[in-house]
């Protein structure tokens, strides 16, 4: 199929940059040492190419991703890294599930659920779910004494993914992994699972980092001169055409607007409405000519999407179901 | 079905405030007066609803919400009222299809589609798509040339929907009604397509009016006093408390944030992540309590759930799919 085939707005994956993030990945965190994060793109055959390249552990974000990789077969060893109040569903998954719990109550309901396995997850600054550290010991008691194999713990820098100067982060990093640290001293078990894209060199805890977004990136976490490149677009088509602007008819239906804008190579970027994008382009454009749209955050953009298209130039060689969205 | 047995995060919608703004709306503008905007909730179900009190014409944005409607049996008289460059589906519809044009492009392109009637688009403010209205009248002419019948004209005053000072609302809705007019007299036929829930009761050029989303309503359309009320929320499951805040399992993949952070009645949001909100809340929550979760922007929350629940106090009492998602 050609790329002129495809009906617009379309999640495109460019197939170099895809291999070229996941193979640098791979290189600076072999194996284990990366779980890689399947909520960043929701794509099973994705995870399999990540599969293939030594990876067959895997965070996921929802009961739903824990399920679709256990059903593809990818359930080597699945952690959901989030707190569920209702595990019945994991515990008769056909995988390795390890579940997050930070309070009483979710590790009741893992308990409950049929769950076997958990990381106590720690808040080491980012104000979401996490036990306070020096609450992280108690749980694993507690978790324990419900029959609950405790693997260790689990504790995300999320704030600090986007700092920019690269020696401030590395330290805040330290500081955070810090907390961790305590944690996880008493609680025990061989899993440190932390970190990001964002983090993926710095932090120097972590036995295992969670990153997601480097597979397919975003103009966001570009800004901080990693060595991934920008491999999802979104193709669109220039629908209308007036003096200092033009429209293409992808909006904020087809991607996530809350990292801001996305951005056109050659153009500025005036505003999105449900299904267009207004922008002011350098050079002349004709109605009908198809342009590449890159979004600011990719994580919820993949989400929006049945299929993403894995593109070589003009050929979409392959076409892959976004097969892990939704919830029930 | 209880409301406690949904998976969360879920979309809902409460029976009452939607009975309420459906009839609402059709007492202020009944019949064909009405175009309803299916963009705003997605779902043939809904669209039903609005039949059922009289508005047979119906608005959509994308090819898919033509179709959709199209094999729903909706098809008694849909606009598109958005360009399109492949209008080949369109010609094939089982439905009375009509398209907006607003170039030679995409007039060719209707007609090469085989659609048979358009509205010609005019700016009236708005930079998005919609033909100069000194325009109108050419293109209105090509299109009788191309063998299209030119039903009328449609202009969009999106710009003008949340002007919060209803006497300069109305005074500047006048004027882009004023360019619509000017269109209107160049091209004839018996339509003037325009407005949306912000102007719905000051409009008073157009012959109907093509809001949406009235139907569910949002917090961001709430701030200006309509008698709307509001109808969709994302129900969540509290998944962690922490002093000071809580957070649950409803994020920036299950609400749209392009209109700002959702609300919470009795807290304060802070944050949303992918599948979480934090928030500090007025009243001590615990883990495993249900809340509902306002979102800012209804058009895109809705598009990114499989179905919508219909709920009158604890009880689903319908469950629609939004079966008109996506794009291909």
């Amino acid at each position: 199929m050609k790329l002129g085939e495809l009906v617009t707005p379309a999640a495109i994956a460019d197939a170099g940059a895809l291999d070229h993030n996941l193979r640098t990945m791979s290189a600076a965190l072999p194996g284990a040492r990366l779980r890689p994060h399947v909520k960043a793109h929701k794509c099973t055959s994705l995870a399999r190419r990540q599969a293939a390249l030594g990876h067959e552990t895997f965070t996921c974000a929802t009961v739903r991703e824990v399920l679709g990789m256990a059903e593809a077969g990818l359930g080597t060893d699945l952690l959901l890294a989030n707190e569920v109040l209702d595990a019945r569903a994991l515990g008769k998954a056909k995988a390795r599930v390890t579940v997050a719990v930070d309070s009483e109550a979710t590790i009741d309901a893992a308990a409950a659920g049929g769950v076997r396995e958990v990381l106590i997850d720690v808040n080491i600054g980012l104000p979401r779910c996490g036990c306070a550290p020096e609450e992280a010991g108690r749980l694993a008691d507690l978790a324990r004494k419900r029959g609950l194999s405790v693997r260790g713990v689990m504790g995300y820098e999320g704030h600090l993914m986007m700092v920019e100067d690269r020696a401030d982060q590395a330290k805040r990093v330290d500081q955070a992994m810090e907390l961790l640290a305590r944690a996880h001293r008493d609680v025990g078990g061989d899993v440190i699972s932390s970190g990001g894209t964002g983090t993926y060199d710095l932090n120097r805890l972590a036995t295992e980092i969670q990153a997601g977004s480097y597979a397919l990136m975003d103009t966001q976490y570009l800004k901080l001169g990693q060595p991934f490149r920008l491999s999802l677009a979104i193709l669109a088509t220039v629908i209308s055409v007036s003096p200092g602007y033009a429209v293409a008819d992808c909006g904020l239906k087809s991607m996530s607007m809350d990292h801001g804008n996305p951005t056109i190579d050659g153009a500025k970027v005036w505003f999105c409405s449900d299904e267009h994008v207004t922008f002011a382009p350098e050079a002349k454009l004709r109605v009908g000519d198809r342009i590449r749209v890159w979004p600011a955050h990719v994580d919820p953009t993949v989400a929006v999407h049945d299929r993403l298209h894995v593109v070589d130039g003009e050929n979409v060689i392959e076409s892959w179901p976004v097969d892990l969205r939704g919830w029930a």
